[in-house]
């Protein structure tokens, strides 16, 4: 047992050294022996390497360092395609048009992307940052990615070799988050208690200073994910899903 | 670098020996340091050992053999409640009550869970099996574990220690799945060339006989997961979801 758990870290900044196709395909190997769905694997994920597509690809995620600086983006899809055009080659019903069948996709995509991570940062040095924006714009990537019906973006890794060492961020203690039997709502005591530390946290002190807020937890709600993009791109997103399933 | 993650399956039978709380804990401390987005932990995990509370949560689980012969049940919810109750406290403008929100909570949850499962499985020696049933009956799950409005199930572990040693299962070959730059849709001889050995596997002409099918897509899209069932399911998952977020 090592302590790359215990220490696992983000990492958002680069350098050059490219990561091949081959190593890819190696590490999925892998990664897709994690448990998914029916043995059903209704996923597909797309490498952006080349210049102009990355650069088709920016905007869509605000253009972030961590997006620009990356050799290599991959992007996570629930694919419900292949597995119907499996099923339709078979005289099967395919019966997978539906927001069910996206979910279990959905959630074996993203098992296989944190298997990927787990593998690439643990047994063969590379850094990984997650990309939340895919759902914010998951039409503008769809199209540039050339993804048809019935597949839909979940979540993009950056990956690469790291330029620098990092280190783990803070977490809530388990006890904020287990409950025993029932869910045990919190109080108002028990949310200071679970939280409260965060405040004191030399990175979030600046935060809260650069954004000229009075806490952390305006920072996040006014500053970071406001209301109003939340909204936005709510409705976005549910256009989406219902255009790629047809409905 | 050992075998685990290409040699890794999953445990649906297990022994009687107990996975006591303070082992889950330290799994989970560890398991947490997995990316979320934006440090917000939007997740809770509910424990399940007691009897009673284990016999009521079954028939939503169809009594499957992996969940009643399980001595722990881990339930991983989506949960907005808490962050929120936190955003109201510092008086922040909450506006997480959305699709978008839900989504990357369930995002982060599903990663919580995979990690989950890789650090109990590797440096543990449990064996663990997800339960796709979880987000068919969202509604019954929520009112025996009392979740309040803003949280939602989203995945479930059966944990504990395996009865037998298991073997890994067969995956597709990385090309089916993996697109250069854009995606590249499948041609009928792509879909036979990629899924074609599978109609051969031992495991899977069993299944096909006993089933009373022609061949395997049939199984799985007539008889292990029929669009009626889906679209019913589609339907409760659909309005348990607006009735959480208040919608």
């Amino acid at each position: 047992m090592d302590n790359y758990f215990s220490q696992r870290h983000t990492v958002r900044a680069f350098t050059e050294q490219d990561v091949p196709d081959t190593l890819i395909r190696e590490i999925l190997a892998q990664a897709a022996q994690a448990p998914n769905t029916g043995n059903m694997q209704l996923y597909s994920v797309i490498v952006t390497r080349n210049v102009t597509q990355k650069n088709a690809l920016a905007p869509a995620h605000f253009s972030q360092p961590a997006f620009t600086g990356a050799p290599v983006i991959l992007t996570f899809c629930a694919d419900l395609n292949r597995f119907i055009k499996w099923c339709k080659a078979n005289n099967a019903d395919a019966g997978f048009d539906n927001l069910q069948s996206l979910v279990a996709a959905a959630i074996d995509t993203t098992i296989l992307a944190q298997q990927f991570v787990t593998i690439a940062e643990k047994d063969y040095g590379l850094g990984t940052c997650y990309l939340g924006t895919t759902t914010y714009n998951p039409d503008v990537i769809s199209r540039i990615l050339e993804l048809p019906a019935l597949v839909v973006p979940v979540v993009t890794l950056s990956i690469g070799y790291p330029a620098a060492v990092g280190t783990a961020s803070d977490r809530l203690t388990p006890e904020a988050y287990l409950h025993l039997e029932k869910y045990k709502d919190y109080t108002a005591a028990d949310i200071e208690k679970y939280y409260g530390y965060k405040e004191d946290l030399p990175e979030n002190k600046h935060f809260i200073q650069e954004n000229n807020k009075e806490n952390l937890a305006q920072v996040f709600a006014e500053i970071r994910y406001p209301r109003t993009n939340n909204e936005l791109f709510s409705e976005k997103l549910s256009a989406f899903i219902a255009a790629q399933l047809g409905r």
